[in-house]
């Protein structure tokens, strides 16, 4: 179990520990002045990898996704130990219940680093309940992102917009940037503005960053992104690109979209006739247009410099690295 | 997503966080002087019920069974919702997907309730190992579990009984008893003479405990389990009654065990059949044994006195409550 956490870790790009830790220094967090502190700032940010290690793992087993960064997914792994161990029952079944433990074991082992991160009780204490928010709204946006893949009622498209939106809001932007901002900010102290400023941007930068992520699972490069391509179409995501290219698709778009999303068999040929028709409806080039102004708004809200300046200047970089980025 | 999770903490014995209480009240705790400590530490303890709430709906999912505690489990409760309201896609993959967030969710919560439960920030951090290791101690003995429904190397009894133990030692004992009494211990104070005294009576009314849920999970009266008769027997469970029963088998009652374990098909009559056989080689009356020694030498570790009066009395009547139990 630990032998699969410890490769799964090898990857991934650490954005939330990364959050968490410039949270905390541009809440006035300072490593000059006390090293013994910074580097329990770190431990206990990177237990932020962990809980996001159980949270792929296992949305894998439900996705029954056959890979994740480049590597077969945990699940997969474990069936196929079983097969090569000509071991008894269901191979299957084996490899899913594998994962199913090992994501719990991230996530108790995050609680055990967090917790054991050296930051003395008071300041765990206080910093816990962005903790708690931030692995419990990803929760809640992982069921409504299953959810909204089983329902068939975005016959309006303004609410299938809400809809996918609401999604991007708990299980990126809170969960990604925001909370993690707001756990580093705890750790170094009690300031309502500053965590004000920081659900400013995190909220923007974190919904791009989601919307990011959709138009990858479409378009993006599978030797980049670890991932099959177009495993979400097939998966029927209903991303915020999928809910514009709905409300603009013309009657025969449509009846392509339906036949289409959500059929695990969707073949390279499929997937491309899909990619020329979210593009042909202008969803694409509306996706890329909320990413640049939510951006923007993510870089005007650092504006008013209430966040220490090398922070400041870390999370206007990482803002655009979360939001163009390729993998 | 909460609905499910009240609904299934209206069953269940509560066990753990009676141990933990327990534990604080047989290490001094004292409720008369201070009322608003007792309130914190019941919270903290009932977050040990979330825990379990989390590893039972993660468990059905693994072993794909249909009830718990006399209702559909978590799983099979929410594809059942899929069908009712006719959502598109697999209502099975749906059902899973929501209990393995539900579990999650369960297993946060537990955490945000054990660092919010009122206790002094000092007390959490100083109990907390202790949390940390029953929770990781449980999924260790779960993996082992499912490893052994599966791995046929089982050719050696003395080999087959020590893995069958091991996985009581983890997933009961440590989990069940002596890492909640531990808990609870530390809430009160640092003495590592009282852990020693809970993990001897821990160790052995725990395993005790898991030798009588083997019995049960054979024997047991569905309407007082809650679960199907016989479903360890279609799981294939390596249980110690399991590992007794085929190192004292005949080579044709050997046969049949071989064929049967782990088929998910057994009728009511198969199960008749290996009941009378488990009795036969007599590994129900080893099993029988094996939970009256452990839970005499169980009771001797209390005899020290260094447990608090009250909380002796009460860990003695829990200890026969554990390992007498029907249900």
């Amino acid at each position: 179990m630990a032998d699969a956490i410890v490769s799964f870790l090898d990857g991934g790009k650490r954005l939330r520990p990364a959050f968490a830790y410039w949270g905390w220094r541009g809440a006035g967090g300072d490593p000059g002045s006390d090293p013994a502190r910074e580097q329990a700032v770190l431990r206990a940010a990177a237990a932020l990898e962990l809980v996001q290690m159980s949270a792929l793992v296992h949305d894998d087993v439900m996705d029954g996704s056959a890979s994740r960064r480049g590597q077969p997914s945990v699940h997969v792994r474990f069936s196929a130990l079983h097969r090569e161990q000509r071991w008894s029952g269901d191979a299957a079944g084996f490899g899913r219940a594998a994962a199913i433990l090992i994501g719990d074991l991230g996530l108790i082992w995050a609680d055990a680093m967090f917790g054991g991160s050296g930051l003395p009780a008071d300041v765990v204490a206080r910093a816990a309940p962005a903790y708690d928010l931030m692995r419990t709204e990803v929760m809640a946006g992982q069921y409504l992102d299953v959810l909204g893949q089983v329902r068939d009622d975005h016959d309006d498209p303004a609410q299938a917009l809400a809809d996918a939106l609401r999604v991007a809001r708990y299980k990126a932007a809170g969960y990604t940037v925001e909370r993690p901002l707001h756990l580093g900010s705890l750790m170094a102290g009690d300031d309502p503005a500053l965590r004000a400023t920081y659900t400013e941007y995190g909220v923007a930068i974190g919904t791009a960053f989601q919307l990011r992520d959709d138009l990858l699972g479409v378009f993006g490069d599978p030797v980049q992104t670890g991932k099959p391509a177009g495993d979400d179409l097939r998966e029927g995501k209903r991303t915020v690109l999928i809910a514009l290219a709905r409300a603009a698709a013309t009657a025969e778009q449509r009846a392509v979209l339906e036949k289409s999303l959500g059929d695990p068999h969707l073949s390279q040929d499929d997937v491309a006739v899909l990619r020329t028709l979210l593009t042909e409806t202008g969803a694409v080039a509306r996706v890329e247009t909320m990413i640049s102004e939510r951006t923007a708004e993510a870089l005007r809200a650092l504006d008013g410099g209430s966040v220490a300046p090398d922070a400041e200047r870390m999370l206007r970089s990482l803002a655009v690295a979360a939001t163009t980025r390729t993998y």
